[in-house]
C-alpha cells in the first residue's frame, strides 16, 4: 500500500482550518495507489479525498492536473473537483510536501469486467475526451517516446534477467514504432492511466474516474488503446473480443473515431503495452528494500505487447 | 407539482448536444419545487438536473445564483455544480427560457425531523456562511423590509379574510421589526430558504443543500432564524427546544455567533416569519384557477411570528 506520509489528527485539523469543510470528524489512510499518499476524510461538510504528493509527481505539473480535474468537472465529467480554501487556493502544502483535497466520488470498481462495463467506459471516455477539448493548459505526456528512450537506458543489461532476450525485443519494438507511430491523429487532452482501479461504477454505469496524475495532451485514440490493454484482456491473460468490441462501440457513439484512429489501433496498443512494460519492467528491476509497494509484473504487458503485434488489424478488436 | 414547461426528447436530446455529458438515458419530470421546472436527465456520464426558469425568477440575478453555486461547490459544500456546456456557458436557454443543468446530489429529505438533523443542518450552515465569504457578487434581498412592505400593498382589504385583524397585526408588526430589526451584525452570503425539502441527509449526515434561487447578501444570523423557523417546530405547532438548542449548537461549533447576533435571535426569526407570513399570504389571496401548484397556508407562520413575539429571549431557543 501507499500511505508515505503520515498525517496527525492535530495535523490535519490545522490543515483543514484553511478550508471551509467544518469539522474534521474521522480520516484513514487508503491503501490504493502507488504513486502519492491519500486519506479520506470525513467532515461536518461531506467526505473528500487529502492527497499528499509524492517524489514522482513533478510540483510543475500539480496546477495542470488540479486545473484539469476543476474543468472536467465543471464540464460534467464524474471527476474529483478540487476543494479551495479561503484564499481560493486548492493546492496547499502539508509536512513540508504539495496537497490538495478533492470531493470524494461515491461507486466501486468493477471487480470482474463484463462488456457492460466496458461499453460504459467507452462513453466515459468519450465524453472525457469531448469535455477535455476546452482546457487550455498543455502538458506533454513525459511517457511517451522520448521518455520510454530513457527507460530502456536505466533498464539496460539487466531486462534480460526478466526475460531472455527481452532487451532486444524492447530495441526493435522502439524502432518499429518510431516508424510506424500516427503522426496526424486528433489529440487532446488524455487521461493516459484509465486503469479498472481508476474507474467507479454503479452496476455497468460509470460513476467516477480518478486519478489524473499522468493526464496529458496526446493522441485521443491512445487514451483507448491504453484502455484496450486495460480492460480487455482476461485474467489469463486470453485477450476478449466481447469486451473490446463493446467498449469501441461506447467510445464510438458518442465520439466516431475515424478510419485513420481505428486503422493505427493495433500500433497504439503496441505504444501503450510498450508503456506498461517499460514502466514495469523499471520498477521491478529497480525495487527498494522494505518498499511499501510490491512492484507489478512487467511480463503481463510484455505478452499483450505480442497480442498486439500478431493481430491482422483493428477488426480484431471488433472495431466495427 | 410544477413542470411549468414540458420538454420533448427530441428538444432535451438537441439542448444536450451543447454539453460534454454523453447521450441522454432517461428523463423525468420533478413533482417538488413552486418556482421553476425541474426535470431528473440520465445520461451515459451520470445524473443531472436540468431547471427551466420560470417567471419569478429574474434573469438577471441568474448570473448571481449559478456564480454562487459554482463557487460554493470549489469550496466543498455539498452543493449543484452548474455544468458548462462546450463554449464554458453553464447559463442557456431552451424552449425560450433560461436554463441550466447542474449536477445530481444524492441524499434523502429529513423526513421526520429529528435533532441530530438539526445538529447537522446547523453545521451545514455554518460551512455554507464560511464558504460564501470569498464570493465577490452581490444580491441584495429582495424580500426583506422594501419586499414585506410592497407584498402588504397587494393584500390590501383582502388580508382580514385569512383570520379577522390579520391587515392590523402585519402593519404593527412591520412598524416593530423596523424599529428594532439589528443594522450592525455581520452580514455574507445566505441561503435564504434553507427549508426541510432544500436538505438532503444520509442518516443525520448533511449530503446535499440545493435551490439557491433566495439566496442574497444579508444578515448571516437570519439565516439561522429562517432555519430556526423551518425546522425547529413541531407538526402541531409546538416549538421544539431540543431541535433548536441542536441547531444552535452545530451552527456555533463552526461559527460561533457573537452576543449581539444571538441577543438579536428572536427579532430576526419574527422578521423570518413576516416574510413567510407574507409571501404565503399573497399567493394565498392571488390563486390562480388550475394552478398546478397549491398555496401553502400563511396561518403556519402568523402563529410561529406570534411564538417568536411572547418569548423573554434567545434563551428560549436554547441558545447556550
Amino acid at each position: 500500500m501507499a500511505v508515505y506520509t503520515e498525517v496527525s489528527e492535530a495535523e490535519l485539523r490545522r490543515h483543514l482550518a484553511a478550508y471551509d469543510i467544518g469539522e474534521l470528524r474521522g480520516y484513514a489512510g487508503i491503501k490504493a495507489g502507488v504513486e502519492n499518499s491519500n486519506y479520506r476524510i470525513d467532515t461536518t461538510t461531506g467526505r473528500f479525498i487529502l492527497t499528499i504528493y509524492e517524489k514522482r509527481v513533478a510540483p510543475a505539473d500539480l496546477p495542470f492536473f488540479l486545473g484539469l480535474m476543476r474543468h472536467l468537472a465543471m464540464h460534467g465529467q464524474p471527476c474529483p473537483l478540487p476543494v479551495e480554501g479561503h484564499d481560493g487556493l486548492a493546492l496547499r502544502e502539508l509536512k513540508g510536501k504539495p496537497a490538495a483535497i478533492v470531493t470524494f466520488l461515491e461507486g466501486r470498481e468493477a471487480g470482474a469486467v463484463t462488456p457492460a462495463h466496458c461499453e460504459g467506459l467507452g462513453a466515459a471516455l468519450a465524453a472525457l475526451h469531448g469535455a477535455g477539448a476546452g482546457f487550455a493548459v498543455r502538458r506533454a505526456n513525459a511517457l511517451s517516446f522520448g521518455g520510454w528512450q530513457a527507460l530502456l537506458e536505466g533498464c539496460r543489461g539487466k531486462a534480460d534477467a526478466v526475460e531472455t532476450g527481452l532487451e532486444r525485443e524492447i530495441e526493435s519494438e522502439l524502432a518499429d514504432l518510431a516508424r510506424l507511430w500516427p503522426r496526424d491523429l486528433p489529440e487532446g487532452v488524455i487521461h493516459a492511466d484509465l486503469f479498472p482501479d481508476n474507474v467507479f461504477f454503479d452496476g455497468p454505469r460509470v460513476t467516477g474516474l480518478i486519478d489524473f496524475y499522468f493526464a496529458c495532451n496526446d493522441l485521443l485514440a491512445y487514451d483507448v488503446a491504453i484502455c484496450l490493454n486495460a480492460w480487455c484482456f482476461e485474467v489469463d491473460g486470453a485477450f476478449s473480443l466481447a469486451r473490446s468490441r463493446a467498449l469501441l462501440r461506447g467510445y464510438n457513439r458518442l465520439r466516431p473515431m475515424s478510419a485513420a484512429e481505428t486503422a493505427a489501433l493495433p500500433v497504439l496498443c503496441r505504444g501503450s503495452a510498450l508503456r506498461f512494460l517499460m514502466t514495469r519492467l523499471y520498477d521491478w528491476l529497480h525495487q527498494v528494500e522494505g518498499a511499501l509497494v510490491q512492484p507489478k509484473d512487467p511480463v503481463e504487458y510484455l505478452r499483450k505487447m505480442r497480442f498486439h503485434r500478431r493481430i491482422a488489424g483493428a477488426g480484431d478488436y471488433g472495431a466495427a
